[in-house]
């Protein structure tokens, strides 16, 4: 698994760097004088200073000798300032160019502003950082855990945190989700309580296998705090067989199964239908989709031992959450019994995620993991299980969760008419360039990712630059997987040459999967009045500069 | 079966009933008097009789009693007549509105131009019977035979067929289609040699279960004339299995399965895609999909008395045809061996559709249906079935039946790079009204059919009348399927009104399946050198007379 993070970080260095020099050619020898220091925030620089940095940075970037003798310099008058102290409040508002890219480590505060362009990730994978603590993403990825990246830092040092700064506000004992985990302050929150987040696109095809801590999160509910010494998961037993009451040792004695499967939310890309006409749901733009590599015990194999087999009629597998509401109802979903018994079909009652016990934002201890169905279905903090003649009775399951004709309004839905979503159907987003970016004419690359549900491959990925009159075919990455067995997304890329004359690009993407379903071209058409499967043509516009 | 399809046919009428008067409601005594006769052909009355015969018409659709008064005295008057004698020739020519409308029922000759308007199941599906014989009509529709149907089409006769004028032209020893079988002249014929052709809209969603002499036909090769005593299908043993030669009879033995299933060519709607720019293929319209109950062995019961087993690598069920082109190579194709072992997927080695033998187009005495696979699986006249572990390197597998972007020409194809299609993806299309038709305003009947690959069930039909701009759902007829295995199409209908001020209708349709997945919203994005996999929303344009 490091491995495959390592190799695709690797690989992704050379695509992702705009400006030569790369750190490693920059051999920059450490400097132990104590030079006189000047912040480089606009507020404490003057005018003549900027322009002078900003020549600088010109130079750099054109020149490779210029941009390491400039740092130099730089660095060795950073290291004679004497330090001064900022509270997190102070670093925090320094989190784009105009007021300086501020970051911390540990105590330390230091101003990478001129770094920014710099960054061999690309500039907008470190303003994700800007105006925080700079250890979650160094965490995320392990290339910058290296000597040479410290000392680079520690040349844009301009001070220490006040050591009484608290990092977080106290939590509030009345608030039901005052004991939800603490998360990466990557995702971008689409809400607070109950906590539903997304990767920034930058990151979310950083990796074809989602780091934990940015893999999006959709909770309904508060985020239970399961004691794992004893915790019980409760399996109904079949009519004459007998019922299970499961501990976390007990659940790790079934064979341990292992699987990568991409999850993703109904409502993922909803902020286009929103754009067509006004839906009811959380604004989630292309990040609610993430993927990891799950082990536990299959649902088969459990089901098994409490004596269910395949029934003649149509049957459900009904799971409820640990996860409740001030009511006391438990989140709740089914699926139908011949995938749950299906081995082919690898129904998980994951364990892990990624090699970790579940993070508590993921369904610690075990959660379902239904490879190729909606995420909605995939119960976290599981508590109960059992099989039933008719679909879960949850909320979720019969009043939500259902695509419906654009011409169906508030006044008009009636649940009861459309089927529960279960498998998604095909799906791409692009991730590189973002809506609005400029990039610069010649070569454009663009990245991003498609999936299908049911274990349908995606056998193709179409990206136009003029808005879909001509496409080209992009390159899939990632693992070849199973027939039938396709659980996972492909990250895809491609590198278009851009017309000398084109002002602005109108990028779209479309997949194909095996059963050659393929995505509608526009959103209105498919608009519903929840705002799920969401799946036209993605589309970005980015502006060309010469 | 017969039940089902007088049902439908009870049902289908009112809505095809154009004037009030039904057959049954005339109630014309026989006329046993020899009246002088002069025939309705234009070239044979007089313009003003022309113009008092309209007026009857006009009267007639106004007045039901008026009408059954008219065409009593018709009827008397062409009992008179003395029989004159036409050629086959002479008959066919007389295949319009504008030329007269004859058709013949044994060796008598019928001028039924004045009853087109009346026909009960409408004008359009009398017209496809003009200049040709009426049987073969009359045969898919049971309710044509009744007493006063033939009672009266007597009314209309004319006169007898020249008896020396033969059926059918006689054979070519040296044409490899010489021996094909006949055909039924509904069917619209896309390529006399090898056969392809389609129903016309206006039969094909008559019946949920396509009539076996209309169900569209695709031949790549000759038909092969089968002895059913001399047949034998040869299947290929497991290494340590016994290979098998079966007879008919020994293919009785295994349990009869019995299945619905829809079958659609990879071509279907190629025309439309032929509009956009030319593709290579037959001009399929709408009708190279349909619908019959299978009967057969398993294939999967066969598979394991030859002692094949599923493989933990994929593997392949290879199939070869008795048809064979001049180099003695025969039609192959072959499915996943996991699809073909899974009991739950139903693949047939059938003999028997909507209760008969395999017509000769369809495969006698034994074809392989696959559910929610493509046709171009589904090997007819069935010689071979083999377990290897590549697909069949016949052409119709590696080098036809695959999609490609709409940037790949004949120059860049490189048919190793796309999967041959299997499961074909949600497509619909309108049946009625046709293209071009005109439509009285007020209220406009639509119907069509919704099919998806896979066994994944149509659960919605969007229907719009104003180009997609709005949307209204079809109401889906025909049975309800199993979940999962869902193989068979269903009919649609929708009465939409129609804006008083309007001239002309857009009317589109739009599928959704049970994965959520639709089907595109325009045909060039999803052009493709071959013309297949054709499922955008299907337009059609009427014209609205007051």
């Amino acid at each position: 698994m490091l491995l495959r993070l390592c190799r695709t970080l690797v690989v992704g260095f050379p695509r992702a760097v705009r400006v030569k020099p790369t750190p490693s050619r920059l051999c920059i020898p450490a400097c132990s004088t104590n030079d006189s220091f000047k912040p480089q925030h606009p507020s404490l620089t003057c005018p003549d200073e900027n322009s002078r940095t900003r020549g600088w940075k010109v130079v750099g970037a054109l020149l490779g000798l210029g941009a390491a003798l400039a740092y130099h310099d730089h660095r060795c008058r950073a290291a004679q300032e004497s330090p001064r102290v900022f509270t997190r409040e102070e670093v925090r508002s320094h989190n784009s160019l105009e007021t300086g890219v501020w970051v911390t480590l540990g105590s330390e505060v230091f101003d990478v502003t001129k770094f920014v362009d710099l960054h061999p990730g690309g500039p907008s994978k470190l303003m994700l950082a800007a105006g925080g603590p700079i250890e979650p993403f160094w965490a995320l990825y392990a290339s910058h855990n290296q000597p040479h990246v410290r000392e680079l830092l520690a040349e844009y040092k301009i001070g220490e945190l006040n050591p009484e700064d608290k990092v977080s506000p106290t939590l509030e004992a009345s608030d039901p989700y005052a004991d939800d985990p603490s998360r990466h302050p990557a995702l971008r929150i689409n809400s607070q309580r109950p906590f539903n987040a997304e990767p920034p696109p930058e990151l979310l095809t950083e990796n074809y296998i989602t780091p934990n801590p940015i893999f999006f999160t959709r909770n309904h509910l508060p985020v239970p705090n399961v004691d794992p010494d004893t915790y019980r998961l409760h399996i109904v037993g079949a009519p004459g067989g007998q019922s299970l009451s499961l501990s976390l040792d007990d659940l790790y004695k079934f064979p341990k199964h292992e699987v990568t499967v991409t999850l993703q939310c109904a409502g993922n890309r909803r902020a286009e239908m929103n754009k067509v006409k006004a839906v009811k749901g959380l604004e989630w733009r292309t990040g609610a989709i993430s993927t990891a590599r799950w082990a536990g015990a299959r649902l088969c194999d459990v089901l098994a031992q409490a004596g269910h087999r395949p029934r003649e009629t149509e049957a459900h597998v009904c799971f409820e959450g640990l996860d409740s509401d001030p009511t006391g109802t438990a989140y709740g979903a089914s699926i139908p019994l011949a995938r749950a018994l299906d081995p082919e079909a690898e129904v998980l009652l994951a364990y892990e995620m990624n090699g970790q016990p579940l993070p508590r934002d993921h369904g610690f201890p075990v959660r379902v993991v239904v490879p190729g169905v909606v995420g909605a279905r995939q119960v976290k903090w599981l508590g109960r299980v059992s099989v039933e003649s008719e679909e879960s009775h949850s909320h979720w399951q019969r009043r939500d969760y259902k695509g419906f004709s654009p011409s169906v309004d508030w006044d008009t839905v009636d649940f009861d008419q459309a089927p529960a979503i279960q498998e998604l159907p095909v799906q791409s987003a692009i991730t590189e360039p973002q809506d609005g970016a400029t990039v610069e004419s010649g070569e454009v690359t663009i990245k991003g990712y498609a999936w299908s549900g049911g274990g349908r491959a995606v056998i193709r990925v179409d990206v136009s630059i003029d808005g879909g009159l001509t496409w080209q075919e992009a390159q899939l990455e990632g693992e070849e997987q199973c027939p039938r067995k396709a659980w996972a997304w492909r990250i895809w890329h491609l590198t278009a040459q851009v017309p000398a004359e084109q002002k602005e690009l109108e990028v779209v993407c479309k997949a194909v999967d095996d059963s050659y379903n393929v995505q509608p071209d526009t959103v209105a058409p498919i608009w519903n009045l929840r705002g799920v499967l969401s799946n036209a043509w993605h589309r970005v516009r980015v502006h060309v500069v010469p």
